[in-house]
């Protein structure tokens, strides 16, 4: 039991008063939502975390599971990092998926995400626009099995709402039993 | 950061001069030897760990990665579970892999795991006298990726014996990096 070892791999968003991140808006989607919060600081690895908060959810970066070579090649391609400077617009979305989906096999899962629902074809549409980053929690005993992560310029605001709107009404979002959408903007530091 | 949140999917193996497990023998397969210890506790979710202890390797049970869903029917069909009181020997073989395995896409993981190495076909012979569970560590910051364990009989060790030696020869194996051998044998309570 060393999270901490896992360095930067390791992230807890920190909903509470400080933060670079203002929150515009917090929804439950689906399920119960979170205590309310003004701000949220992202911490990496043994940054320490602010003093004060109302949650904290953390997620781990761990290795693909569904994206297969070519579509990796293509997502390599095209995706933006993390931290533009034009990004100043974000979503942290938290999900939790059924028991039975995580009964399903390895494949049955794929079938569900790529062959029925484009999960990786809907999302490389919008890159470079979105960038993204996904951080798994399961296995981490965390509230929820993923933290999504999106970072988007004000002006693809749209396409980013279109993207998310796509994904909910896939066969894979029957499979979600808990989902927040919690829109950031990023102010200044200091 | 709530491991204990996992309750009873969290299992902590650990080293030291307590617990029901008596070690027989250590060996270092691949890579560095864990400390020396006589004994180990097997600790779940929230039972508390023996006060001293030479090392703690922890690991938590997840959903299934590779085995497909007649794979899955026949290990369902075949397998047995821990604790029997005939299956007094054990092995706890701790398992790191490359970084390169980690890149690889979940295909041509599964395709090195079974379609070249046969892991799960493998198992299966050696079903229901060799008991299993796998345990993950890689997304909790521990040294090993895997914990694997194994139950069985006296009478069965030198089937087990030819598992592990039938796996360790296969392909899926070079991309193993740090590997111990620990056998045990169960001592009656009190």
């Amino acid at each position: 039991m060393a999270l901490k070892q896992l360095g930067d791999r390791l992230v807890r968003f920190v909903g509470g008063n400080t933060g670079r991140w203002r929150v515009l808006a917090a929804r439950p989607v689906q399920g119960d939502i979170l205590p309310q919060a003004e701000r949220i600081a992202v911490c990496r690895g043994d940054e320490p975390s602010p003093f004060e908060s109302q949650w904290t959810l953390s997620g781990v970066i761990s290795n693909i599971r569904y994206v297969e070579r070519p579509e990796q090649k293509e997502l390599t391609l095209k995706q933006a990092p993390l931290g533009r400077p034009e990004a100043t617009m974000a979503a942290l979305i938290p999900i939790r998926k059924t028991a039975a989906w995580w009964n399903l096999t390895q494949e049955e899962r794929r079938n569900i995400f790529e062959k029925q629902s484009h999960h990786i074809a809907e999302g490389v549409k919008y890159l470079p626009s979105v960038a993204r980053q996904l951080y798994h929690s399961r296995d981490i005993g965390e509230p929820f099995d993923f933290l999504t992560w999106f970072e988007y310029a004000p002006q693809h605001s749209e396409e980013f709402e279109e993207l998310v709107r796509t994904l909910r009404q896939t066969e894979e979002w029957r499979h979600v039993d808990r989902e927040i959408d919690i829109r950031l903007m990023r102010e200044p530091e200091g």
